[in-house]
């Protein structure tokens, strides 16, 4: 019995990496002032359609719901924002600073770091047109990162501008039908043979590959790095013309975020959208926004593969997952004892397990290791009075029952 | 646009609401030494089938995928624990103490309290048949609703047991054939008018009666109830042998949490199923084990209706979702320093946040206070000395910007 294919069971330790991974995204997210949000998993296949054209339907997860519905799983959040950001405009006062945590389904061919789901970090400025923004957006990813203990010698986000290649293609005269086509190939053209990519160029392979040889830059992308450089963030960030993204809709501003070995897929990416919140909601709802997703597989296995983020995470799961006390029952008369001394412990804050049946007290013991106990209370012959041993230095104390939690005060703040 | 009927979206609000819920759900379970695992939204149809039937079918999201596998939302988290558990039994120690917070869907008629999704937490112990782990089971559902601030004249748990009424079946020549059917009608005796009830029961209606009038109990019904009021526990739990409970699987203990009111559907459920696992498996494993759900919808509800408990989410929502500071920029050339402050504080942990583009000092302040800010610290004329504002008693302080840091310790530690 296995899960379907591209699909991940979460046993305890990888449920809490992935916990960990979304404590520290809402945590850095919250220290930039976004707050979250989130939409259903299943929307009307209509609103990827309209957004990416028929071609989606092809990696969709999608089915007729016995309503007769066409319906999706959702593949990415962005239309879901625009519809909720379309109905609900007059409620929020601009710039929004939106975050959410979304599992996104995919039915595509499973690869290293794609699964047919996983779960992304999305933030969106919506509102807000100006350069500024864009600076807010790109220091946010890189604080994500930063989060999760990478340095700059680990990840690199490369910054890009689309108005910069859509003044080109105008110069070069290139027919607007022409442009989407041309982006994607010069997209693709760091992941294939030069030959390959100037022979779909034809007579405009020349003064791309000029470009992506030199060190092109824009008037804005310059005031990104310098504003990122104001805030400590240079070293971080590169002006790359080489990043253009595939989809069709950034309008402006668009980088993607990379291991510095190039190992693996993109960590993060995204742009600036000023247009599809329009397009979206019909015209009911025009509103310039930037945003990025950031997935938990690449991400993941990131952090596996750097020493200083493996062990922050690792130090960060232990104190989500150690128990503090565990309750050692010598005696079974002293059970009803020890389950008021649970309680009283747990009301009070502490994670506390004990034996649910009668066991040896040195299985006990070993169990309460096991779990990562901090402190064990044994309940035996020496009622009322308690053994209060501190696990990590083995010393042992007897306390007056009613004197337990004073010394547990002292233990746990010591 | 909407979103698709009974699915809903998650406005910053109502998402604060769900986190709230989420985290204290968390947080109580880890108290008990509960650890969170998850499984896929999507499993194969089967799944579910062979645990409740071809009947479910009708309830689910279901659909063939592009790979012609037969696919569904998952109604419910017990079939793939089942799974799971099977797959990794020699992995773990026993007994589990197990939760997660899936999201459930089922494709049935939206009614107050019940859409066709909602999130719900599942516990599970696996692997011990006693009553002990009835207890613990029962202990966390109780106070997870004591987590929420509900008392005990806000809600109730009533708990029941399956042998009680086999026994009694067994005693009344009752074929074991009309067993679930009985239990059925039982199950819903309380939602019906009794000639109803009595009619369907024929010569049984007497002897049920009798028994669910009365203050009917068992030994390990008085054995829970006497271990629950060891921890101080009584006063929210009452023996009910009117609970039975629809599913076929259970197979001892039974429990049901409502709010006293009775107004509302119930706020969680579940019992013993010792033989499911084994049958989910085809006999690859057996293990008895207790469990339960309680649902995020319902329980909104009850929150919003409780005083003590909506001042309670109030303020915590309060507290995830306020600013630390705001930074008021009063002079544009003041900006880079703003940015590498700004920076500073977040790197500290601050909450931060600023005006994108230039705006009014007074346009700036009411910002800080809309978003909750505690502080502001304003960049103008007096560079390189910052005011440092606090928002709550009014006082305002010229500091030295290297002293910001020093001096936002004081005014959050006072």
């Amino acid at each position: 019995m296995q899960p379907l294919p591209g699909f991940r069971d979460f046993l305890p330790n990888d449920c809490a990496r992935r916990n960990y991974i979304f404590a520290k995204w809402r945590e850095v997210a919250r220290r930039y002032g976004f707050v979250e949000w989130d939409g259903p998993v299943l929307e009307p296949t209509e609103l990827y359609t309209k957004k990416s054209g028929p071609e989606i339907v092809g990696q969709l997860f999608n089915f007729t719901d016995k309503g007769e519905r066409e319906v999706a799983l959702r593949p990415e959040l962005t239309p879901t924002l625009a519809r909720v950001v379309a109905a609900h405009d007059r409620e929020f006062k601009k710039p929004l600073k939106w975050f959410s945590i979304p599992q996104c389904f995919r039915y595509e061919k499973q690869q290293r770091g794609r699964l047919r789901e996983h779960f992304q970090f999305n933030a969106d400025i919506i509102g807000e047109a100006s350069v500024d923004a864009d600076v807010e957006a790109t220091a946010l990813c890189i604080d994500l990162l930063r989060g999760f203990g990478f340095s700059a010698s680990d990840v690199v986000v490369r910054v890009s501008d689309r108005e910069f290649w859509i003044d080109f293609l105008r110069a070069q005269n290139v027919p607007e039908e022409k442009w989407q086509e041309t982006l994607q190939i010069i997209d693709k053209s760091e992941r294939e043979a030069r030959e390959k990519t100037a022979a779909k160029l034809g007579p405009l392979a020349e003064p791309v590959f000029k470009i992506l040889d030199g060190k092109g830059s824009s008037e804005k992308l310059d005031r990104l790095v310098t504003a990122l450089g104001a805030r400590g963030l240079a070293e971080f960030v590169q002006i790359d013309l080489g990043i253009v993204r595939g989809l069709a809709y950034y309008s402006g501003v668009v980088f993607e975020a990379f291991d510095r070995g190039g190992k693996l897929r993109a960590l993060a990416g995204g742009g600036r959208y000023d247009k599809l919140i329009d397009q979206l909601s019909d015209g009911a709802v025009s509103l310039p926004a930037i945003g990025f997703a950031m997935g938990d597989v690449v991400l993941g296995e990131l952090i596996g593969e750097i020493p200083a983020a493996k062990a922050l995470m690792e130090i960060a799961i232990a104190s989500e997952r150690d128990l503090d006390i565990y309750i050692v029952i010598a005696k079974e008369e002293r059970r009803a004892d020890a389950f008021a001394q649970v309680q009283s412990l747990r009301d009070g804050g502490y994670r506390v397990d004990y034996p649910l049946i009668p066991a040896k007290v040195g299985k006990q013991f070993q169990t309460a290791e096991q779990l990562g106990a901090r402190v064990a209370i044994l309940f035996g012959d020496e009622w009322p009075q308690v053994k209060v041993k501190d696990l990590r230095s083995g010393e042992q104390t007897l306390v007056a029952h009613p004197e337990v939690a004073a010394k547990l005060t002292a233990l746990f703040s010591a």
